[in-house]
């Protein structure tokens, strides 16, 4: 039995424009649309393509050594994936006439985006769509949850009507943001059986001034069953910084019971070949990450954990460097004695089942 | 013979993240990879997808009535436009192994972009491609063009490491701001016989303060012919405001030959059916702006141009919006007497020879 749904509207850690990192998320089998996102880097046009007939449904767009590649290289033979929306979710939407019609209702009933930081391949589509919440007959509101340097950055800079209309105010109360704490779970406006926790972590230093910043890890935990899972965004190793990601992996040894710890969807964003990461992790930082957490557990592998890798890089090279990043971090974790996990690179347009 | 090669990377008035404005123009036939851009809705990710193989290129994708679209129904049969890249460019290409490898030598060589406003729909992929810049052995440099409203509400807004890495302090010169002035052409970096003169137009309300939003004009004028083309971000009537959009007609009538006139390129974002329009057009706007224009030039009609239709808005119907406003656009000119203009939709995913 699976606990959570995470559709991959967008996985890419840049550039790639209207498909960088947005996941849907649902409990299993929910018979409704409702649905949040953790972040909003794609929208309703990947939804629309998810819906519509003709996709290559185990095709996955690559445009390195081969165009499209198969969808069995970007898994583990053990994850349990569907190509476009949960089962569930079509058979609700299919009175909707045209694939926008049903888009638009998928995109209607997103209650919450939980942003991990206000960079712009993490928010970009969430605020493109925004002028449908006022566009249909029936108006639906939305949530943009966050830290508070996320939902003030979010404020100050985007809904300022330069860079975007500032519906937060001018938006008759449709749209707005909601300022969480760190460590303190809150229920899902969606799901009253789902609370979500906010983390902060490291996420490298301004690019002019020497200042830190941050990222959010959310973990998602179903009341009912305690199974959770852990999503995050951009994330660095802590190195000399504040043990902000080493907090988040004791939380977890404390609070989630090994087996009740079902994924982590994590960023790994460039190859091993890569010199500066910039604030994210390669390879062997994931791995060691991973390790760590091993550790904390005791004595316990971490065997029959879905970890799903998110946000690599586009780069100039041959092969795709979503390929060659599983490859890198499965023999890492071989090397370092991590047997059983089940490694994945999320792939947009396909829905794991968690 | 054609003076301008226009590709239309996106031209959406969204949300469809990643596929709003953004046209990349040369000389027709340059042969080199060199471009500038009109805006930056879409980039590199909407450059590999015209570049690979097994595109479906003569079908535009729709999600309303049917999913495709065969292209004719959004061209008049008098424009001259091919699927994908121009040939020259293509050409240029060959040696480049895979389809990542040449939409990113597409990119390197795009010089300047020439931005309307700031609205995020007009910047979010120029701004998410920008980490590029650095990523390869021979770092290229750009500029981003605008008049002052656009190019302070970048510096302020997005480039500030709280919405982005700020790379115009910390990118080693690469990216530069270029702060244009109203009504003075400059010449293109990238093509010396090729000058560009902004223009500032009205662009609707503040959504939280009743301020002016303004948006730009681009002029493009080819030296050695003197052959024009007019290309528009979002623009609303002049109503009671400042007559910025008159004057831009002024000029044009009083210093572009109507036979050198060759395209404009213009929004048209919503419906006759909608009421509220948001500082945009619609189809008897444009029409009215259009039978202006003609007046300006006295007698003579405005037959043989151009009139590419873009920015329009996704909304939740049965039939592609953008079918139904060339439809009504057409139907409006022929109504005012507007007799000769070849009216087109602008197609993502396709060149248009002006």
């Amino acid at each position: 039995m699976h606990t959570f749904e995470v559709v991959i509207l967008g996985a890419s850690g840049g550039p790639d424009a209207g498909a960088t990192q947005c996941f849907l998320v649902r409990p299993a089998g929910w018979q409704g649309l409702e649905s949040v996102c953790v972040d909003g880097g794609a929208g309703t046009s990947q939804i629309a393509r998810m819906i519509a007939s003709g996709q290559c449904k185990r095709q996955v767009e690559s445009f390195y050594a081969n165009d499209y590649e198969s969808v069995e290289h970007f898994l583990d033979k053990d994850a349990y994936v569907d190509a476009g929306l949960p089962l569930s979710l079509c058979e609700v939407l299919a009175p909707a006439r045209s694939t926008a019609q049903r888009a638009f209702r998928v995109y209607q009933a997103i209650r919450s985006y939980y942003v991990t930081h206000a960079h712009l391949d993490h928010i970009a589509a969430m605020v493109l769509d925004t002028p449908l919440i006022f566009g249909t007959e029936q108006p639906c509101s939305k949530t943009i949850c966050g830290l508070p340097f996320t939902t003030q950055a979010i404020q100050q800079n985007i809904f300022n009507d330069a860079v975007w209309p500032n519906l937060l105010q001018g938006g008759g109360g449709l749209l707005r943001l909601d300022t969480l704490r760190s460590g303190i779970p809150t229920t899902c406006q969606a799901f009253e059986k789902v609370e979500v926790t906010p983390f902060p972590v490291n996420h490298g230093m301004g690019a002019s001034e020497r200042h830190e910043v941050y990222s959010t890890v959310y973990l998602f935990r179903d009341k009912t069953t305690g199974n959770c899972i852990l999503i995050c965004g951009d994330v660095e190793p802590d190195g000399d910084k504040e043990p902000l990601l080493a907090q988040v992996w004791s939380h977890i040894a404390a609070n989630v019971p090994l087996d009740k710890l079902k994924a982590i969807i994590i960023e790994c964003s460039s190859t091993m070949a890569t010199k500066e990461l910039y604030g994210h992790l390669g390879p062997r930082n994931l791995v060691e990450e991973l390790t760590h957490l091993q550790g904390l557990y005791g004595p316990h592998a971490l065997g029959h954990m879905h970890v799903i890798i998110t946000h690599v890089k586009s780069i100039c090279s041959y092969r795709d460097p979503r390929l060659v990043i599983l490859e890198e971090v499965r023999k890492e974790a071989s090397r370092a004695g991590l047997h059983g996990i089940i490694f994945s690179v999320a792939v947009r347009g396909y829905t794991f089942h968690l």
